[in-house]
């Protein structure tokens, strides 16, 4: 059974997307570490939709404050890192007549062994990019972290 | 157990690098697929030396023939998509005063049923960046996909 | 009294945005100097409309002469110049989901001594960029200079 | 007579471009070499616009076929490194308030002495670039070389 | 006399740089706010140096802790994003051939009244770019800000 | 035999690289025009070197004045836009492993009708550009027009 690295946020946050397991079993796991995580799905060529479904199921799922700055500006900064993995180049999707069919995955806690470290995020994304043309897709990746 | 996905290239380079399992089961499945792979390590302020690195782990395990530029060309391209995932905005390294600790996985393959889409390539990196001391850093992540 | 300083038209656009002062004063101080400045406001989630409200303001002003592409085309890249400082990465808003606030002044004088240095253009930007929810947004400044 | 050279793909199509010719003349040069050409023009302040009809033309003429990904993959690559050359800096332009007013050619060819080179891809750029207002423009030119 | 706003922690930052003052009401004014500020000076072609100078000076003088990521890691994006402004374009210095002189700021305080929304810190550039030959360069302006 | 068009300063520095002719030939079509050129080679991993030896080329035939900065900028900004072709994506060479051999042209002339117009420069660069093994690489162009 793969466990969670408590030192690897990023990690844990690529692996809700990339195994398959009972939501249980990551919900044991995360409780375990005291660490909160979401996960969704969007599918889009407006890059502005990417960041506004993330932002929402993080918001929903109280893993962020929607009415504190700081959360939101932290969150937002990773969702923008991710992104130019996802893109690789450019943030422009429909623009450059390419789609993405993603799921994300948003998770918050302390991965540093020092407590005055605090609090991180970290936000993956996994799918495909290509042409909106079924099929004409590869694979793309892409991972954000920040200090909340 | 695990099993590599014949239509997701990207994934089983990025599970080369984030899950633990023994070489052998690798190669057994690899070679299955009738796929090729390799794996390697680079820490580096030099964005060169990444590039470098991957290219003569590829040459020498025979994924790529050097002397062939359509080859090269594909896997420097790779390369450069998977180096954007990790570095987020600029592909520069050590002249804005970051490092990386990273593990790379190179697979060369046939990720799509049609046999007319022929090889694709697929590069992962997955580590750490951050400032050049040990501890002020985070993961980082990327993957580059192309055809061969 | 802030005097402005012949050799800083980047400066003396910065300062229009960054300190309050009589109208008056300024027109005494760059008719003193023989330079042309105008000043405005712009919030959009729309870099085009950022462009051509700074275009307008030029226009309307006697900064730039419209039909003629010289004028035209150096008073933009300044803008895009300035533009960058304030989006810092990327010259998307809305597509990446934020919003400006942004007062601007353009100043066209001749900082340099020799006189065969000619004309420059100089186009500042400052305000907040954000969400586009009230509060939820940072401070921000862009320069840009061209010769004219 | 111009005679296009062999070993070079993205001259020959920069030429269909720069050069006024008779259109039997050309097919009886790429004939010759067995190479496969398109040319068109595009008018444009969306660069989507721009990669469509590129991508619309390729197929029409026999070029790609569309329903390879990795033809259609290797003439996106190209046609967004065109795209750079054209846009210097962003692949924005009415976003950032300009047009392009371009024509455009495809080349599939073999450029490489060695056969398992096999065949690459040239997609050439020539026209204005400017502010949406006729006369407003100065040329530009863009090319992107992939493998097939 | 101009006051700081405290609300606008950017903009203390710009001023610190901008307008003349004894460093006795400079302190005094960031004394009142209970915020933290240093100033210094670097001149280079190189992108690493100017990011060491800023780090070193906001270590020096207590506004970070440089023992603690988090603070590095906040300094360390808004620093970079202040570098963006100066450069326009590409993060680059010397490797394409032009050089910085610059005064920079590093201001860290509580911008918002929220007290949740905690400390921010604000980096500012301001001084010339240009060609490594004196007098071949113009102003430049950046601000980056980022939460604490 | 291919007569240079007065309003196309962009064709007239592309041409120069792209067709043989006699320089004499050149010399008197430019002459005509009463507009000023040169062309140069550069080969280097290096975009220092690039610039460096476009600028002092520039020099050297007298296009332009290297006391004035206003010359300098201008020319500057479009060697930078025409190496942003050339390098399609980052600036750098080296630093990402690769090398281009180049060919060289600087246009300065008066491409609009209208006078009020006044003088442009024209920057353009042919040639390869790939891994630092020969053979390895493909061509590569790059054009940049600014107003002097």
């Amino acid at each position: 059974m793969l466990q969670i690295d408590q030192q690897r946020i990023g990690k844990s946050a690529l692996m809700l997307l990339l195994i398959e397991r009972e939501e249980e079993e990551w919900n044991r796991q995360f409780n375990e570490l005291n660490w909160q995580y979401c996960t969704g799905k969007v599918g889009s060529m407006d890059t502005q939709k990417i960041v506004s479904s993330i932002e929402t199921a993080a918001k929903r799922s109280g893993i962020v404050d929607e009415k504190l700055y700081r959360d939101m500006h932290a969150l937002y900064h990773a969702i923008m890192e991710a992104i130019t993995g996802v893109t690789r180049g450019q943030t422009q999707l429909g623009e450059i007549l390419r789609t993405v069919g993603l799921r994300f995955s948003v998770v918050r806690g302390t991965p540093y062994e020092n407590p005055d470290e605090g609090e991180w995020v970290a936000v993956a994304l996994y799918g495909t990019i290509g042409a909106p043309i079924k099929g004409l897709e590869h694979e793309t990746i892409g991972l954000g972290i920040n200090h909340m």
